[in-house]
């Protein structure tokens, strides 16, 4: 099995992919996304503890990215002498812990771990190992699909502006969602240039969206959040992608909050503004934005600028960590099912798996 | 002249105003805006080309304060001993060349400096004395009037939303143009507060506008600048209120890069969206906002934070420095002369001195 597995890492970094994560010389080796963009430190994680502490503190980060640390997290546990039921039990139940609402990690980690009781103990590394290896190469193969979905959008000499980082980092190490279309459209030898948004408060697209483009050789020109309205009405970008955090059932969308104003700018100067979303993302259950629940987190992140205090003491901060975008300002949804258009209560039903 | 001159501060300090600017011990006294808001230091500038060197960088900023800046750097340079018409237009044109395009203080310069070559040398400092002090108090009248005109439209209880420093520091001292008519609301006995926005790549409303509201007792709460959809939509703003740089014959307005965003957010939730200007920033010359050149400021700004390094090298930055809001998303002017509504065409010619 660790042949296998040793011989898809291979195969994944002949690819010229971005890994966020992988499992090398029997350990998990991330990338520390907090160190990024002057630094590219990796990180030899040789316990789950490790990998874990890492999802925890963000060197790990992005839906996808944290599903596969926690997927690479189980094969170690699986791998290792003690491998046992058990044990990848505790290993599940701690991976999860790391980030109780995300979604993506907890199907993986149940994807995974689900149903090894009955398992003979001897081949417990075997089922492991081929879970983890079909869900990395169906997370890559997912993202591939989405800049296939999404490439045609994109024309040669293209300007895409796009907000936060929904990209290979994030994700699998192809573009995530957001930069799938992206590299799609430059693997097809089209030119393209983007304008990232800064992103504050954390800075993710001018710390690794920024890094990330220039690492594809893919020109970026970085912004302020308050610039997009002055930009698209420039005609500076052709069209508008950003990732998804959440679809409601009759499309609107949340994502990281600034999405919002791209998008009423976007609209305001004939700009198309889509999403990348994945069929997993859309919510049936939310009949619209109105019903999903926007997560405050702390607002210490507002008042500081990494760690430094930039406001005077006493100023209060707000640290709302999405908005919501109404599906009426959206061209469409790029999904690894295709390109997604209005009506989209019907068209975004059609995907999701019942 | 001399004592007149120090009676005239006396009185300002007396007012519970937050003096930018000042004259004291035969010294021009500076809040340096550079420090805030964690020190308070005032600079002791004693020579004009102090004075110069303050505004050059930055440490005296905003439109009305950079005005009175040069006013008394020429006060200063009239009553020292070798005050002439000479020494006086070698001042100006120094002051002048800090901001080549501040138009105010290019004609407070003017109207302080023009028509001495005939005045007998014993009546220069009188002169200059008499009208800078004439300056002073008429900068001071006009940020009240702004109060006066805009405090109506605050109700007890209300929330302002801002965007960028339009404030005392900015001007005379009083609340600059947008917290004019907050601080009027205020002594009218009104709670209000105020949510800020950052406004990136300066942080003039982390540092500043948050700074003076805490110093008035104004409750203050920061976003980062992307956050004004949300915060509009939650209703957590009754009305919104930003200065302005320049405001087009047809109403539509130059500001602070950001205030677009803000302006098609306040509509689209019915929010409604104030500009406070002077009727010296209303632009009969230029038809539209088509006709205002976007300055662009040093790109370095966006790619770094508080002169730290915060993008990849071989990132581009881009800074325009304020964008233009179309005259039909603003519900009003406040103005020294009265809140002007639409039609802005007739109603803001009918304000501007012919």
């Amino acid at each position: 099995m660790l042949s296998k597995i040793e011989s898809l890492v291979r195969e994944l970094k002949e690819q010229n992919l971005l890994l966020p994560i992988w499992f090398e010389g029997g350990r998990v080796v991330a990338l520390d996304q907090t160190r990024l963009p002057f630094e590219e430190v990796h990180l030899n994680l040789a316990t789950v503890e490790e990998v874990a502490a890492a999802i925890r503190e963000m060197r790990v980060r992005g839906s996808g990215a944290i599903a596969l640390a926690g997927a690479w997290g189980l094969w170690m546990e699986a791998a290792s002498g003690t491998g046992s039921p058990a044990g990848i039990e505790r290993a599940r139940l701690l991976l999860q812990e790391t980030r109780p609402t995300a979604v993506s990690l907890r199907k993986t980690l149940d994807e995974i771990a689900g149903g090894l009781s009955d398992c003979p103990a001897v081949e417990i590394a075997e089922t492991v190992g081929n879970r983890v290896m079909a869900v990395v190469r169906r997370h890559l193969a997912f993202e591939r699909a989405i800049g296939s979905s999404g490439a045609g959008l994109i024309q040669d000499g293209a300007t895409v502006l796009t907000h936060c980082h929904s990209g290979a980092l994030a994700g699998a190490g192809y573009g995530g969602r957001a930069l799938s279309p992206i590299r799609a459209a430059v693997e097809q030898g089209k030119a393209v240039r983007v304008i990232a948004c800064e992103t504050r408060p954390y800075l993710q697209g001018s710390r690794i969206t920024a890094w990330e483009l220039l690492k594809l050789g893919v020109p970026v020109t970085l912004i302020t959040d308050g610039m997009s309205g002055l930009v698209l009405k420039e005609g500076m970008a052709d069209l508008v992608i950003v990732g998804s955090d959440r679809v409601a059932a009759n499309g609107d969308l949340a994502n990281k909050v600034g999405t919002y104003l791209h998008a009423l700018a976007a609209r305001e100067s004939g700009v198309p503004f889509y999403s990348a979303a994945s069929s997993h993302t859309i919510d049936l259950a939310a009949a619209s934005g109105q019903e999903i629940e926007i997560e405050l987190r702390d607002p210490a992140e507002v008042l500081t600028f990494q760690g430094k205090d930039i406001a005077p003491p006493g100023v209060q901060g707000l640290y709302p960590a999405f908005d919501i975008t109404p599906a009426a300002l959206i061209a469409g949804f790029i999904t690894e099912r295709g390109l997604i258009r209005p009506p989209y209560r019907e068209n975004l039903a059609r995907i999701v798996d019942g």
